[in-house]
């Protein structure tokens, strides 16, 4: 499948069509429009198409799409079709709750080991993953087949923690340190800067405050 | 201040601006030019000087970037020269990390309420704030300013919680719910979707992967 040179607007919308058609499968809903989905999703019915059309499309004109089977095939284009184990580094308040967060499992998504420094946590199990000492990492990960690994280190260690992880061969960061990682074309980093998505939540509130006033 | 129509691109990167003057800052930089700033957060001098410029520039020709001052200037822009009071709704795990993470207070997001509906936590404190009852969430927004109210509750609660809240007169939603809430011009709304951050990773990982082979 080509899938070379997809923009990264497209690539951000696919989670959403993933998310809609799940919402659509729940609700029984066998097949749906481009217009209908249009509606619910509040984009346009030209942009749905077009956004598939990149993956080879999969409507059938009259019909719409069948949901089920557009669901399946989005799943496979994120890579959600398999197993994908996942070690979490930093086992503080955020890295705790991502440990019991049961939506990524469902996707595939398996965490197998949570790493820290801090000695009070070491050999404790966080919803049945085993905290292991940050010492053990690339032993761990040489052992195991590792996809991805969550960062929830304070800012100032994770840039030297990305380095070891991207060592040991992991090429996928999901990086919720408050700083930017740059490392590699040859390891993908997506960023969660929780404070920048408030920041900017405190930015539209005071607009629209001053807009009343 | 003419802030009006600034484009949503340029109110992301402000919390970034604000994320490396804050570093320069601890850093003991006092002044730092477009270039070098620039440089350092990959994004061009000249998108820098055009971002500025929308809050009246702020730069001397020559002269650079007074860092402490810009630092102040984009805090205020950001509403974060001032307390602004949360509310956590859903005291789950990603509640309960929020509640303790002190980044948000540092930058003036104070959380003084946590409401669920589950009797097992209503009346503890998470970090010295107490869970109250979700039947209490009226009263409790009546006698507080509250600002912003941060949803950590399960999709299928969301939208209906958004409604409450908004009919409390809150005006800035942070959802970490996985579904797209719409309530109406009046009340902003930021969405965190980790799942939909997550499988966007996975896809770039798996692009990564098939270039590879």
């Amino acid at each position: 499948m080509e899938q070379k040179g997809i923009s990264s607007a497209v690539i951000k919308r696919l989670p959403r069509y993933h998310r809609y058609l799940d919402e659509l499968m729940e609700a029984g809903v066998e097949r749906i429009s481009s217009n209908e989905l249009s509606r619910r999703m509040h984009v346009t019915a030209s942009q749905i198409r077009q956004d598939l059309n990149n993956f080879g499309g999969f409507g059938q004109q009259g019909y719409g799409y069948n949901v089920e089977y557009l669901y399946k095939e989005i799943s496979k284009i994120l890579g959600l079709d398999q197993i994908q184990n996942m070690i979490i580094i930093g086992g503080g308040n955020i890295g705790q709750a991502l440990a019991k967060f049961s939506n990524f499992q469902k996707r595939g998504f398996v965490t197998i080991g949570i790493f820290d420094n801090d000695p009070n946590i070491i050999g404790k199990k966080i919803n049945d993953v085993p905290v292991m000492d940050i010492r053990e990492l690339e032993n761990f990960v040489g052992q195991h087949d590792v996809r991805i690994a969550v960062l929830t280190v304070p800012k100032s260690a994770a840039p030297q923690i990305a380095d070891r992880v991207a060592a040991c061969g992991i090429r996928a960061i999901w990086n919720f340190a408050h700083i930017d990682l740059h490392i590699s074309d040859q390891v993908v980093i997506e960023n969660v800067h929780l404070s920048d998505s408030l920041m900017q939540l405190s930015y539209r509130l005071s607009t629209l405050s001053d807009a009343d006033s």
